[in-house]
């Protein structure tokens, strides 16, 4: 019952075991707590705090497209589950199944969302009349649950904080339009907020969603050399239309289906930032995500006009940036440790000395490289070097993806990558589901995405020689 | 399936049938819409906007008081919900049991949330060890599931959206003032920023919340007469402690128990605010509410130079409120209808005419009235106006709310008071809770709250006449 409170202490290192370091490293950073409900995990402060973060840029983001937010039921009838074939098969083996409302068995068994396109689609179908009512653009905020036997904080959890955006089109144009669109949304907040570059291309049909024309994704590294699937949407032509007959009357007064999308990021993401940036002392935060930005801890804190001076530094600084004082009663060196496993990207140190000599050091989260400053140079430095953190986190991050991804001409090279590296591989892929299976079973990697920046590495199948028809990323995959 | 697109037809007056013009204006306001699944609705653009302003700054107020947010699993394991026993008794009738994940039956059932205290206890069971860890001031937003047998839009629905504070802390005189604090900050917001009045008490034992030690409210009146709970704020002592074993070590080595508190608002606010603000013509929101302050309607848009003057004009004033341009090809007639419905609270009329004379015409939700304003004076006149008509929905809500409330020293009185008035009844009560039943059972009339001002109207109780206790707001309540 009794919590470890030693934050301080080793974590595993990320070379010695990487799956017990990203543990290590969510339970320290008190990013979340395991629960009574298998599966389940509490978000606690410092980890809530950044999805309020990724939230509030996303959602600014979405709203400057034109999208606005709205609430569904968290409850599906079975009957509306099922009118989608395809769909209903994807998920009905991972959904939850709520039998008994208070006292009393339901009519109809109704399952927890697992995702909100049947419930968007029974909705739609009432309020598409004509031409006039189009676009629907719509998204919300929620928690869906997927029966997960395996779980992961973040990666893979029973149920999972995301958003799910939900669009209604008159033409298939437009709706391919908004597919994209939303998949660069995503990518430049992946690569401009979280400091994490993303390959962006289109899932073959066998990966793709459950019901869906096509699937766009964007796909990170992490630092062991595996994919992070980081971001979806997908274009559902009028399969859904037809299915809930969702038609509008067009201007010529003739009646169309609808063409539909949808596009969803989780706290996952949260899971994606560890793994891109964090290290063998814990968290490394970008700072535009990062909850806390500089936290300024006062040195000999008990003398005179020590702790005053932090607190001047605070209110200065907390005009530009997210700022706090540690003055609690440990000693520096833990506070140094806490606020490195926390990943709060800039420390400032100032005590007697510091004061005497009118400045303070600065400490860099990401390169540990310590900066002398002047008090009253202090509030431009830190704003730039806040701006210099995120740039360089995210060139890390680029420089990392690309020494990591490797061109796989035939199956030897694939199966010797595998063996020796880590990483993405390009190669040549025929197009069958056959060989994109037999390639799992023997490697464990998958199709990543059909990259839009195709390249022609070869005009054969890695796997079975015949003529290739697309470049493919592969990897083993979260 | 068509939808009615008619905002501007007549909706039912409040006189004639006040249930049915609620039901008119939350459908034709388009805040919210019925759905497949029974008891639950969607939170339509309109709808959702309003909780987005009413998150937003309550989040606000909560984290100026130290409130950190988490997010805890929707599901409570029925062994885990059975753990406080008047708790237990009190929801288990009303919550959404899970028995299946996917394909297989669960070993032990799991509930949809109603509530989350038993998840918290179970979080600070682990996370409490000493008194440094204290207080734990941690908040959700989240939606919760009460089973209800008959519904209505924002008041009760079987699933709904809120916010649920949960606090431990070292003493029982620590806990009574956070449970005091938050219902001071739910009161403050809701005349502040919702411009709706209420009263402040204590909830009489019958009424209080499943497990609570005390409960507190905030009681509103609406136009009808009848009251409406909008918000609670419960202290636990040491009852859920002890249930959950969770103890600190105090600073001089002893094991304690914490104590505790609870709080929430939901969106039963937005019904709040409809039936304050509310006329025969639709929505009234309050400036501060309001997603759009300010609608600007062009009259004979086709004319050269009039799009471009709203245009302009929402340029200027989107520095200082939020203002959109309806420059929709309907006629001026039907947007102002639909401004009207939707409760805008500031429209501004601008056509040929005006450009010339170089002025507009503002024209008032709450009173209708109209005012010209030359364009020059037009943004610090509508920043003065949004001001004023706060101020004056908050003055108007609160003298009808002092009209009907009214004293009753007996039975007589209060049984007349009843038949032929509506509102708050301020009578003296035994403290008996047999008392309090034969009352509701006869008329209907439930205790609302034992308010902290305190009048002596008589010495003896207005219902069986023995020696009174305490001063009680009767109503009818929704």
């Amino acid at each position: 019952m009794a919590k470890d409170k030693k934050l301080v202490e080793q974590i595993t290192s990320m070379e010695e075991d990487f799956a017990q370091w990203y543990t290590d490293v969510v339970l320290k950073a008190e990013l979340i707590d395991y629960t009574s409900v298998k599966g389940c995990m509490v978000l606690k402060p410092a980890g809530y705090a950044i999805w309020e973060n990724i939230q509030r840029q996303l959602d600014d983001r979405f709203k400057e497209t034109g999208v606005e937010n709205v609430y569904l039921p968290m409850f599906i009838p079975e009957s509306l589950l099922q009118k989608e074939k395809d769909h209903v098969e994807g998920f009905a083996p991972e959904v939850a199944w709520v039998t008994h409302g208070g006292l009393n068995p339901l009519q109809e068994r109704i399952c927890v969302r697992p995702t909100s396109e049947t419930l968007f689609c029974d909705f739609y179908s009432k309020e598409v009349e004509s031409y006039r009512d189009l676009p629907k653009v719509y998204n919300q905020w929620c928690s869906v649950v997927r029966w997960e036997k395996e779980t992961r904080p973040f990666l893979r959890s029973r149920e999972f904080l995301w958003q799910e955006g939900h669009t209604a089109h008159a033409t298939a144009e437009e709706a391919e339009e908004r597919t994209i669109q939303m998949l660069n949304v995503y990518a430049d907040f992946c690569e401009q907020v979280l400091a994490m570059p993303v390959i962006k291309g289109r899932k073959t049909d066998k990966e793709k969603f459950a019901g869906a024309e096509a699937t766009y994704t964007i796909e990170a590294l992490m630092h062991d050399g595996k994919a992070l699937q980081s971001g979806t949407s997908h274009n559902f032509g009028d399969g859904f239309a037809r299915a809930f007959n969702i038609q509008y009357t067009d201007s010529d007064n003739k009646l169309q289906y609808v063409h539909q999308t949808s596009w969803g990021m989780s706290t996952r993401l949260i899971g994606g930032i560890i793994m891109v940036h964090g290290d063998d002392s814990g968290l490394v935060l970008p700072p535009r995500i990062a909850p806390v930005q500089v936290m300024i801890v006062p040195i000999m804190q008990k003398k005179e006009g020590v702790l005053e001076k932090a607190d001047e530094l605070m209110k200065t600084l907390s005009k530009s940036c997210r700022v706090k004082v540690d003055a609690s009663d440990k000693n520096p060196g833990y506070k140094f440790a806490e606020q490195e496993m926390r990943g709060i990207p800039l420390r400032v140190e100032v005590g007697p000395k510091d004061i005497e000599a009118g400045q303070a050091v600065v400490v860099r989260r990401d390169t540990r490289e310590k900066i002398t400053v002047a008090f009253e140079e202090l509030e431009a430095k830190i704003a730039e070097l806040l701006e210099t953190i995120q740039n360089d986190m995210l060139e890390r991050a680029r420089k990392h993806r690309n020494d990591n991804t490797h061109v796989a001409k035939d199956w030897n090279e694939f199966t010797d990558i595998l063996e020796k590296k880590q990483g993405f591989i390009k190669a040549m892929w025929c197009g069958e589901e056959s060989c994109e299976i037999a390639i799992k079973e023997e490697t464990g990697a998958t199709t990543r995405c059909m990259p839009f920046d195709q390249e022609e590495i070869s005009n054969v199948c890695v796997h079975c020689g015949k003529p290739a028809k697309k470049m493919v990323y592969f990897g083993k995959a979260y």
